[in-house]
């Protein structure tokens, strides 16, 4: 007889992506028409040559190999926070960021150091699965805080999310830009997030992994400029997507100083350190990427111009509700018909690869995720071309 | 009014290194007496030179950025289960093993698969701080199991765990050879602990961080020699110490079917993959340098000779209770005096670092630990003649 497996564990949806991959051979592709891969939210571009050529000499020299403290290196601490100072024009301190094994491992540690078993958080939905698979693991209910398609894309409403605040609650998590839908929040509604968190007394978790999307300039929130984040904001990044890092596992979080002893508990036992060289990457990036890492993401917002134009005639009915970052979220024209029937059709007639909207939460059958981080502008013509043959 | 932290992350104690390392400023250095830094456990040798020169070269090839699967390379799992197949002398497959972001990742994504709130697990006494901080953090009880010292150094008895199992009991806990004593279990312990999990239903976790230290051609234990130690074994590895790949956060385990579907979920969870750069070295580590993890083994076999010569006096009274691997654990002869004024007066005194027994458990007064990685033949020596004067 085997052992018993946790019945958080057991309680887990396996991750939904390897399904949605299985259907990939059976992919319409001809000589003419390419697999359109719109699934992964990884960038399409390598790092920086500079960088490359940066860690290739930081790798020889031998206190590469060893542990960095806890939280990371007090030089990429230092850079990260002016870094944060900066880009939110508000003070944040060498101590109120920690550097974690990557956006994911920044996530997981929050929410231990701030809810157990019986505890609930709220989530905007559509989600990033990753984040609620990680509640249910702990034992955590996540709630979904349902956001409708608008103007401004799918927003999540403070009052709504008061509405679904128990006892239990110790958290709300909001993703912005957001994955899957693209959507960008504007300051007001993730200030009116702030106040409500501060008169219930629970933190706000926001994911910024993809903030370096965001048009130059933009200053992505208000948060850090309320001294009292300190007590209820958790910012959590990722050197992953800016600086196209992901297999360096590099990310951070900013944090007061209560949650921080918290999270220096968390991160001496899960990872005792984050990969010395990821460390140095990031340090590299935040040093002398910024024109390199703009570069990317005009090349992004080029995407979403293209984006707009190829769905500015509603191709075969399909709809562009949201769009930013990495993200498009699109409306199928099939009321009767689940997203996963028409991905998987689209996969097969048109060599187009998207994810289903359920994926990401309930209520979300008529949509569909395109990650166009992936695919440049002559590809997303192509995709319009491709919705309006299907 | 600030966030409320998880109780059972308000339960955790610090680290305790940070509070023993706080002594160092008093440490009575002379000029011919310095530091003898006996307190960490990390190699004092860089990796070879000839991994660092391949990594240099690898790091450029844009592959090395992105993301790796879930549990590892493919070629690295292939490898290193063959690695433990020749280790073991019992067939392990590429699908049993998992590459993970360090040893303390593999042994934290283990429990979370096997244990949660009001579970318990058995952890051998003493035992590596971490591993009990984890199971408070998640509010698994770590039930201890006491070794006592005897011939064949602190060894755990598996009739007397046996009579600590109870109806929430998940798992037992062993690392040998162990951190903080260096006693090694002989096999015939290690398959009575394998055959109590099999009568109990239970899991046996054995971390065996220090396994390449071992004589040369040791066969460290028969359980992978039983077909069933895919129900009940988890090993725990770590390329951190073999190969001086601390910095690099690269580790492995290797276990049933049943338990590998858990942990492909929390793995993607909590790392997404461990770092690509970490896993081509350890990857590198095991094609190419055996030679080279050999010659590290033996200078550590030296230590050994060289501290069974320190100790053979009874240097002031100072015992040898047991060492193996990277560890002496050392009875003082203090009857009434506490291990942490002990500790401290030899950090002023004699300028000789070590960590109080109390760190790593209950009934730990009388010991200090000595972690000789750090420290060569003629600081052993030396060891012995300032133990002898304090
Ligand atoms: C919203 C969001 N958060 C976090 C991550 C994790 O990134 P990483 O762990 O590579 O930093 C991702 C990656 O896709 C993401 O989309
Ligand atoms: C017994 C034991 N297990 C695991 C580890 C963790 O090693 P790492 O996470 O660097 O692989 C250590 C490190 O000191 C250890 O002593």
């Amino acid at each position: 007889m085997a052992i018993r497996i946790n019945p958080f564990i057991d309680a887990t949806a396996e991750p939904p992506i390897p399904e949605a991959m299985s259907w990939l051979p059976e992919a319409g592709v001809t000589p003419d028409r390419p697999l359109l891969n719109l699934a992964q939210a990884v960038p399409s571009y390598p790092p920086a040559e500079s960088l490359r050529e940066a860690m290739s000499k930081a790798i020889l020299d031998p206190v590469t190999a060893f542990y960095t403290p806890i939280l990371g290196l007090e030089t990429l601490r230092k850079r990260f926070a002016s870094r944060l100072s900066e880009t939110y024009d508000a003070p944040v301190w060498e101590s109120e960021v920690a550097i974690t094994a990557g956006g994911n491992h920044a996530f997981c540690m929050a929410v231990l150091a701030l809810a157990g078993p019986g505890d609930e958080i709220l989530v905007a939905e559509p989600y990033y699965f990753n984040h609620t698979m990680w509640c249910t693991m702990q034992g955590i209910t996540p709630v979904a805080l349902p956001c409708e398609a608008g103007d401004g894309g799918l927003l999540p409403d403070p009052a709504r999310a008061e509405r679904l605040i128990t006892d239990r609650t110790r958290a709300i998590l909001l993703v912005t830009p957001n994955n899957p839908t693209g959507t960008t929040y504007p300051t007001e509604v993730l200030e009116a997030f702030l106040d409500l968190t501060k008169r219930r007394n629970i933190a706000l978790l926001v994911d910024e992994t993809y903030q370096d999307f965001l048009p130059e300039g933009t200053v992505p929130h208000r948060l850090f400029q309320d001294p009292a984040w300190r007590d209820h904001f958790v910012h959590l990044y990722s050197f992953s997507k800016a600086y196209s890092l992901t297999g360096y596992r590099v990310g951070a979080l900013a944090a007061g100083p209560v949650l921080m002893e918290a999270i220096g508990k968390i991160a001496d036992t899960i990872t005792i350190c984050p990969s010395h060289i990821g460390q140095l990457a990031a340090l590299y990036g935040i040093d002398h990427l910024d024109a390199w890492k703009g570069a990317r993401r005009d090349d992004m917002m080029r995407r979403v111009v293209a984006l707009d134009a190829a769905f500015a005639g509603t191709p075969g009915g399909f709809r562009l509700v949201s769009r930013g970052a990495f993200f498009a979220y699109i409306e199928h024209p099939y009321p009767d018909r689940g997203a996963k029937d028409v991905a998987r059709a689209l996969v097969r007639e048109q060599a187009v690869f998207m994810l289903p909207g359920p994926i990401f939460g309930d209520g979300q059958e008529r949509y569909l995720r395109a990650a166009f981080a992936n695919v440049d502008e002559d590809g997303i013509a192509d995709l319009g071309r491709r919705l309006a043959e299907f």
